[in-house]
């Protein structure tokens, strides 16, 4: 049976490093035995530019019967003043909220061909494999009340609420545990429980779930603050951070901006899976944004959507020898010395967005 | 008329950097024709050993009534299970929200003789200079509700809440404006619009009071997870920083990080005006916190606390030579070689924490 992907390019540079995943979906399907289907659909800005949603109804249902999202990139200068509601990110935050994607992976590796590329010292970053394991589905995100209302007097107050219930926080640490088995057994669980309820809250789970069955599993806490340093500091002290969905976005772009390769860096929005079947909702997206600055340049780097493809054959289809090949053919890409802009050291010749998909295609044919 | 200030020494190495001011003090008052009297009080897990309370009323009426207080370092594992309501960080949260210190000054200065201490390459952040002006009474700090509920069936409920009203951002983003027209005349304002309908009203709030009579700064807005990721890659962009509590509990100890100075850097924690006298409350404390695991050991290095000393010649005493004074004794020991272990280089010789306060008051007497 075939597996059905829905593509949402999204904005900005978003729709410009699509088309090398679709390259690469295809190489699959007729080198690989795989048999993908492919829709697309509109999310963010373009999808508020043709329907006033930043997704449509039509499209949600898409996703939530594909078997994976494959997701670009939201929003743009041009959709600064839309409301709150339909702002691009909203349709992102929906597509997350209503498939449960509760789960988000962030690697943060350091590429060694370009381990220079840092702004960090080679020898804090070179090597650099850590894996942040975000909640995604609750938090300040998500909790009510969250609004702005007129106090009279030329007075507003902006209210946001983060919430956390035992469940949520424990079935996102089981995920980080089991993922440090499969790494190097180690989960640095971040919070402010000096400051925060809902940080002596994710302390406690984080504490318990281990006690119940993860004990073989080394755990640590340390506040989210000091998180950040040391993120900075040793960031190799790391193997596995697990964090509520703002720190997590906060701790997550600091990770991945310490390894010089942003525009290379993959992730994973999973779902529970479902009691039937075992299958798990997801959704694959790069850590970078919509970059409206270099959009319609043909500068993208297209290796991060290519590899949040790749994590889809990791996570969602089990094809864990094509993900490695996957992996393998954007290493030697680079090993071979093609660069888009954003990793060219000075003076150093640069390929387009479609050269850089079309050399990974390569590599998947020679390897 | 003498001046009043309170010192707070606080926990783990809080007390053993604290009589290296005291030395700094006595020798303004001795030779700098000043006239500080000093009290001393009990904060955090010590007060709480005393007394039961994180902070007494006591040393709480004392706080208000000094022209100054300089706080230590509050915390550490000892305290780790004393109930939520008397940890050691609720004496200072205290002190902030009683004596409604709103501006939180955090410098992030690179040190030219310690450029190379940082994980970071020496070309990214020699020479950096940048203020982070921290809201620090509001936020998710104090918002209400902020407790865990018991929802029966094993679940509990942690809630906290972000709230920021028009006047709060206003009287932070003033503070900011005018620190930067002393400075490079820019200031980047972070929040998460995005995501957080209290970003949107600080967004909104800090635009207008721009446009109210601070045109002549520039302005830019930079959504916070971007902003930590900028943070990392290019951290002389900024010039003055201007964000929430909490991003601002994030944000400034990645860019303390970034310094390779963490020992070194001070704050200053200020209040409005009075409207009769003009004098703000204010507290000066050290970015770093209370080390316990070096604490007893002599190797702390006190002159992030003696830079606080500093912030209050400046920003409470209008000493504005007294500090340049001092700033450049600091400058000139560690020029001299003189290093205590966290900011020492490999094989490079230390000195205890009292040999580092007494060179600097010799450079103040050499001056
Ligand atoms: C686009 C935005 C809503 C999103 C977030 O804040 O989660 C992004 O920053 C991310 O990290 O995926
Ligand atoms: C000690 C703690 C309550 C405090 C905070 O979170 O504000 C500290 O991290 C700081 O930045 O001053």
């Amino acid at each position: 049976a075939s597996q059905k992907l829905l593509l949402l390019p999204g904005d900005g540079i978003g729709p410009e490093i699509m088309p090398e995943v679709k390259k690469v979906i295809s190489w699959f399907n007729e080198n690989g035995g795989m048999s993908f289907e492919t829709e697309e659909g509109l999310v963010g800005g373009s999808a508020y530019d043709a329907h006033g949603q930043s997704i449509s109804e039509e499209d949600m249902a898409k996703a939530m019967a594909a078997d994976a999202v494959i997701f670009g990139a939201v929003g743009g200068p041009k959709w600064d003043d839309v409301p709150y509601e339909v702002r691009p990110e909203a349709g992102l935050l929906r597509l997350r909220k209503d498939m449960q994607l509760f789960a988000n992976l962030r690697p943060a590796i350091c590429y060694p061909a370009l381990a220079d590329a840092s702004s960090l010292k080679k020898d804090i970053i070179e090597g650099l494999d850590i894996l942040i394991v975000r909640e995604l589905t609750g938090g300040v995100y998500f909790g009510e009340p969250k609004e702005i209302t007129d106090l009279g007097n030329g007075q507003k107050r902006g209210v946001d609420t983060q919430v956390y219930d035992t469940y949520e926080i424990e079935r996102i640490s089981k995920v980080a545990f089991e993922l440090a088995r499969t790494r190097n057994n180690k989960v640095t669980s971040m919070e402010k429980r000096n400051v925060m309820k809902s940080g002596v809250l994710w302390n406690e789970v984080v504490t318990q779930t281990h006690g119940n069955g993860y004990q073989d599993v080394e755990l640590e806490h340390m506040l989210a603050d000091a998180g950040g340093m040391q993120l900075v500091r040793w960031p190799k002290q790391f193997d596995v951070i697990v964090t509520d969905n703002l720190f997590g976005d906060m701790l997550s772009d600091v990770a991945a901006m310490l390894t010089g390769s942003l525009g290379m860096l993959p992730s994973a929005s999973l779902g529970a899976p479902d009691e039937a079947t075992g299958k798990r909702k997801a959704l694959y997206e790069p850590v970078h944004g919509s970059a409206p600055d270099i959009a319609g340049t043909g500068a993208a780097n297209p290796i991060a959507m290519i590899a949040s493809f790749g994590m889809a054959l990791r996570y969602s289809f089990e094809e864990v020898e094509a993900a490695d090949k996957l992996d393998k053919a954007i290493a030697v890409a680079l090993d071979k010395g093609l660069r888009t802009k954003d990793i060219a050291s000075e003076g150093q010749a640069t390929v387009s967005t479609s050269e850089m998909g079309d050399a990974i295609v390569a590599e998947l044919s020679a390897l």
